[in-house]
């Protein structure tokens, strides 16, 4: 009898935790190196984060930016897919700890965990100020925007209808910036003639950044272009500004009470629990400082990627959290187990390659700085179109998110608008 | 200034309780009428509920057969939607009043609030058969089914195996027939290469019916046809067979215990509360029996219609719970409450115009009920879509599901398999 290579013990066995841009890079990459894979995630699919904010904002539905793991890598022979949640690491022992109590033994480990939100110490925010990580906050930040304009047109108190219709955003990076703009289109456009006793257009929108200026990843007069766009679309954008609490009701900024039950943060990542599991060094955010191979000092087995590590790029800052770099630091720790499995020596350190970076403020306007090259407004946001159809996985959602889009282009019009109960159903008599 | 036809006093108010198929069709064909309405809902959004199983069985996403219903009545100038669960009705005093302690007052009331599952006295079972009738359920069986088998990969106890991958449906009507089917499909079909250590093929399903036969509304010539198929697509049809107890591990069917932990409920349905908040006379399954106007005896003002109405044919058998069924009553009570409004006398009394009877077994196999003409097959399947697209309320989800059909069609590709948690997500430290 064949043994398959997915249960050949011969094989070097690479434990992949996390499937996200960075871990499932790495798993493909693998597919035809002479190992055996298995790639452990607690979902059951592959998240498209870069989307997650049109899920948020009724543009999209989850299953169109999440796929699932399993067909991805199913014509990969050597790679399993385990469904289950990491709890710890035994580096001297070389296994992982499942939270069902199993473990999992490893020649090489490869930890991609992302990132979660950081509420600076303020954890109790959480509950009244979602962010956006998961498909769960992000249907859950669907629901209460949602909510809140029905709620609002049922309101008689003008005070607290002004509070229903107030949204503010906290963090002026690319998220901030997506979801402040999705969020004055969707009240502008998509449900401007929806309600008879509110009138969305009246809705307002803060978008809230600590520092002197939005978007402090981009060139100042790109993130000027984005400002202007910004401040056409109807958001109030206010920089220099501290959050100082979140409650139920509202925020207090730099001293200043606003009255609203939808605070949305996007406020700065903590790495997650790598650096915890390994007892290694982080950065002031969690961040595991890896070698220039992305190794483990100590442990040249043990890889953390994307944006739970810490990496430097040559001038000593650590390289931002974004896709592509999940992705090529993926790829690149595949070939490099693959050259240590095989033999080959002189790998060189991990180097990135920055193709650009692209931020989208609402429909049709984009900014796009290319280093050499960057501009803003419709052309830029052809490109990010471009860009993020040709990386979402499967030609399938391609073609369900390019017909969503085209639609919703020409009507202003959202699909996906379902305010759907959290608790499950009652039922009769129980 | 001008009154706003959604608030003029002179007009009278129809108060429309449920927007499901009769709630919406009443409220779309009043827009033009001399009155105005309120359509009340616990959801912002009209549920395509005969696709409801393709949720369940991740075709489909659930705004791909999901609509707000603002989006739908948004040109009607006389009509407002609000989202609120209705806990009563004051007959005398001619108003509801709402969980929220509001109370609406009306001059015509229309009570459309559907139906629930049957557990025929037995709702503690609801827990461990969940049924299908909000996009709640369908997410959380879609959850369920999706887990059996994560888990089963992981499960080295060969009989704990077996059970996750069994599946018990109980109810041959249409939605039992079609969610046997579907389940069929996914896991010979679509999931047969995913996995490394079980084999989907080997999943057993289980259709139980209580009466001698399958598809109890159809002739005895189809419902043959479409258990020949269920068994072509590997479904074990039991007939005959009583559910005698349900819990957490499996099911006992006339004596036969049968371990799996993947029962879905789909026995038989029960009419909701309008009986209860009337104080009005029932079926044994709590439909209200109303007259031949679909009013309530004694209130010429209230109508009851749908699922939780009581209609007999004129051979005195009731009409199904189905959507044409709902859809013509909705019209039928819209044109009548205009009649009283405008002082037409002499309105016919209801009647059912039964276009035809169609069920779905897997893909690409109908059977259809014309009366005079009645067949299965590819063909009857090929009507099944068109109706099906057709009703779909608006031409964005058309396109969209005819994608994602096509897509499937072709690939036994199944785009919505997401596992998604149904708690919220544990943040740092909290």
């Amino acid at each position: 009898m064949d043994t398959s290579p997915v249960q050949d013990p011969k094989r070097p066995h690479v434990v992949i935790i996390g499937g996200g841009f960075a871990g499932l890079n790495a798993a493909r990459r693998l597919g035809k190196a002479p190992v055996r894979v298995t790639l452990i995630d607690r979902n059951n699919y592959h998240l498209f984060q870069p989307l997650l904010y049109q899920v948020a904002t009724a543009g999209l539905s989850p299953a169109e930016i999440a796929h699932p793991i399993r067909s991805v890598v199913r014509k990969q022979q050597n790679t399993e897919v385990l469904m289950g949640e990491v709890v710890g690491v035994d580096k001297e022992g070389r296994s992982v700890r499942l939270a069902d109590g199993k473990t999992i033994s490893y020649d090489y480990l490869v930890l991609a965990t992302g990132s979660v939100y950081n509420y600076f110490g303020h954890e109790e925010w959480a509950r009244f100020a979602p962010s956006l990580k998961t498909v769960t906050d992000a249907t859950h930040i669907r629901r209460n925007i949602l909510v809140a304009f029905e709620q609002a047109e049922m309101e008689s108190d003008e005070a607290k209808r002004r509070a229903l219709l107030t949204f503010v955003v906290v963090g002026g990076g690319p998220t901030g910036v997506e979801m402040a703009g999705a969020i004055a289109e969707l009240a502008h456009r998509a449900l401007a003639s929806d309600f008879r006793y509110i009138d969305p257009q009246h809705t307002r929108i803060l978008l809230v950044e600590a520092v002197p200026r939005i978007l402090n990843a981009f060139p100042e007069h790109l993130a000027q272009r984005a400002l202007e766009k910004l401040v056409r679309l109807g958001v109030e954008v206010r920089t220099n500004a501290m959050v100082q609490a979140v409650d139920e009701y509202g925020v207090v900024i730099s001293g200043d009470r606003i009255d609203s039950p939808n605070v949305i943060w996007a406020a700065g990542v903590l790495g997650t629990e790598p650096g915890e599991w390994l007892g290694a060094e982080t950065d002031r955010i969690q961040r595991v400082k890896v070698g220039p191979d992305l190794s483990v000092p100590g442990h040249p087995e043990i890889f953390v990627l994307g944006d739970t590590a810490f990496v430097p790029d040559p001038d000593g800052k650590p390289l931002p959290g974004v896709a592509p770099v999940a992705m090529q630091q993926g790829r690149y720790v595949a070939d490099r187990i693959r050259a240590r499995v095989e033999g080959h020596g002189g790998f060189p350190p991990f180097r990135y390659r920055d193709k650009g970076n692209l931020a989208t403020v609402g429909r049709s306007f984009a900014i796009a700085d290319f280093g050499r090259m960057s501009f803003g407004g419709f052309f830029a946001w052809l490109i990010w179109i471009v860009v993020h159809i040709v990386y979402l996985i499967d030609f399938q959602n391609r073609m369900l998110v390019l017909t969503q889009w085209a639609w919703s282009w020409f009507t202003f019009h959202r699909g996906a608008r379902l305010i759907v109960r959290e608790e499950p159903r009652q039922w009769p008599g129980g």
